[in-house]
């Protein structure tokens, strides 16, 4: 018997920029140019349906009038989208048009393209660096800090995938006044939860501008794509391997991530977060962590920011209660939820656990009493 | 505007043990029992439809009497079962079977099985453990180190993949004994292509062990088998993402990959790679790297391991010319190959160029008269 030790210990630098700003497309050209991608001169440009005529189409002819060699690969837009087969169909167009390793991804759109895309790139060639231009509030709460790319399955959403990192991460603040009113409230999903588990401040600060933030003003937008930014990094950047801490990024989706599939995706994700939170807040009521007005106080906010806050009629609930054990939190086949401590905190149940052992029966009556 | 900074520099540790030995089944078990895979009691084997009755089955029952959970996953023997519809299969049925995030995947099996579950483990969940129990000689050879994980596509080879560093790798040489002799002989087209473009010394022990290690002897068989990973560590070590000196165990692929696709899978890995180091050897002596005589001994060793050392007739070798264009080498729409310097050295072309760029009319002229 002989054994044989493989050292690689290495250090790993996944540093990357995100940039906020209106309308970013020359920037991002002007960072090529200026070496982002190294000596990469063959862009994928991987978008959806309806974002290619809004801005992926502007970029395209960007690239190609700085000389660079660039394709369009669409997918149809919707969460419906995210899947292996998706991802197989962009892989199989990428390699019919010639792109091997050599190449860089720019994903232009919301939180389905920007995770999509980013796991095409880190098993195209066994990984190509990639770009995000995210178009949605969503992507900018959502995909533009902690590396997290997957698509769905028929059995559970976001369960295959990697953990990646981008070169670079544009939020273009401008292509939110294209979005549906329905979206941008579907973005404020994230950022309210974040708010809840990380910032009184913010939170208040939401609730006094969720005008203005609907009307998509350019100055409390940057604030909120920032603070989004600020408060998933600061969790992200202390365990970017999801092990403990970052679970409390979870807040919410035990139950928003069920409801989601079970509503065959009729609710969009923040939808369906938002029905998530007032689960979570429900339940965080009940374990004695929030008081009945902050509870109040955070579903009213998710009503001004016009998310439903009550299971709609159409989902079944038992179905729902079933659906849970799909969340990748079930440990040893008992459901965990992340519970919030009053308005802007999280609690730590042990040290470094954030997850809570919840019993069927508890969920089930706060899922049949929302 | 406002940029945003994400800090993500950390050190990574992917060490792991390769064990090489005879019948290591309950070794492996005491292994997990003393937390080679932390505290998972949760195991999915991945294994094909050959090895799951000579050894598979009996690594489970193994793992079921120690306690822990494990079952079974199958897919079909052979290089056609390395696709994405596998993955997407093996997913699906653990997500049936309940597995999630906490459990870890142990391949036994040849290259395939390795390559397959091995990226399965690294997109299950965003990547849990994974431990390979090699059961061929080309598996020790090839999936041992290196951390190269990968399914083929319609277009190409290996294109779509991670890297991924297993927990610990097993080299249980006893089952190469059940091995067709075919792909025994199939795995040593690696072996001597490690002894072609690292050591002369390793080559001469080849050529004068080739019964024994045909026969399965213990101690040239470790012996081959220590050498494998020796030098395959050398050069993943130096260069674990494959930037510049990890190419040169691309030495006989440009042709052999694309040779093993238009068979249509008809060749086995290594039949394609022995085809492929004859065509490359043949390179190497017509730019003045490689003598005649040495081409002569080189073509003269696969020869003596039962290995095809000419393209087969129901080959179309103008097909197979514009193959070449799949392999992951190429750059700017250039072939580029590698080319070994004598027996035992590389050549190394500019300062960390270890493949060269070669005109389509050579490679042609050289697919023709092999």
């Amino acid at each position: 018997m002989r054994t044989f030790h493989v050292e690689l210990k290495k250090v790993v630098d996944d540093s990357y920029e995100i940039e906020i700003g209106f309308e970013l497309e020359k920037k991002l050209i002007a960072d090529l140019q200026q070496g982002l991608a190294g000596n990469i001169r063959k862009f994928a440009v991987i978008t959806d349906s309806i974002v290619k005529d809004l801005y992926a189409n502007q970029i395209l002819t960007l690239l190609q009038e700085s000389g660079y060699t660039a394709e369009l690969f669409v997918m149809e837009a919707g969460e419906k989208s995210k899947t292996r087969k998706t991802k197989e169909q962009i892989e199989d167009a990428m390699l019919e048009k010639g792109f091997r390793r050599d190449c860089c991804i720019i994903a232009v759109g919301g939180g389905v393209v920007t995770d999509l895309a980013g796991f095409v790139a880190g098993t195209f060639g066994r990984g190509v660096p990639f770009i995000n231009y995210a178009t949605t509030l969503l992507a900018a709460a959502d995909a533009s800090v902690g590396g997290k790319t997957a698509v769905d399955t028929p059995l559970a959403t976001n369960l295959i995938g990697i953990f990646n990192q981008p070169e670079k991460v544009y939020i273009d603040i401008a292509t939110w006044k294209t979005l549906p009113s329905r979206q941008l409230s579907s973005g404020m999903a994230e950022t309210i939860k974040h708010a809840c588990m990380a910032s009184k401040d913010f939170f208040n600060y939401i609730n006094e501008h969720m005008e203005e933030i609907l009307n998509v003003e350019k100055e409390p937008c940057e604030k909120i794509a920032s603070e989004n930014c600020r408060i998933k990094y600061e969790v992200v950047m202390k365990d970017e391997r999801e092990s403990g801490l970052r679970e409390i990024l979870n807040l919410g989706h035990t139950v928003g991530r069920a409801i989601e599939t079970v509503s065959d995706y009729r609710l969009l994700h923040g939808e369906a977060l938002s029905i998530g939170m007032v689960a979570e807040v429900t339940l965080a009521n009940r374990l004695g962590y929030v008081t009945e007005a902050e509870k109040e106080e955070v579903i009213a906010l998710y009503a001004k920011a016009n998310l439903p806050t009550a299971i709609p009629d159409y989902i079944n609930r038992e179905e729902l209660v079933q659906k849970l054990y799909t969340d990748k939190k079930v440990k040893n086949g008992t459901l965990r939820f992340v519970v919030q401590k009053g308005i802007g905190n999280i609690v730590e149940f042990e040290d470094g656990i954030f997850a809570t052992p919840i019993e069927e029966a508890v969920a089930r009556e706060i899922i049949m009493q929302i």
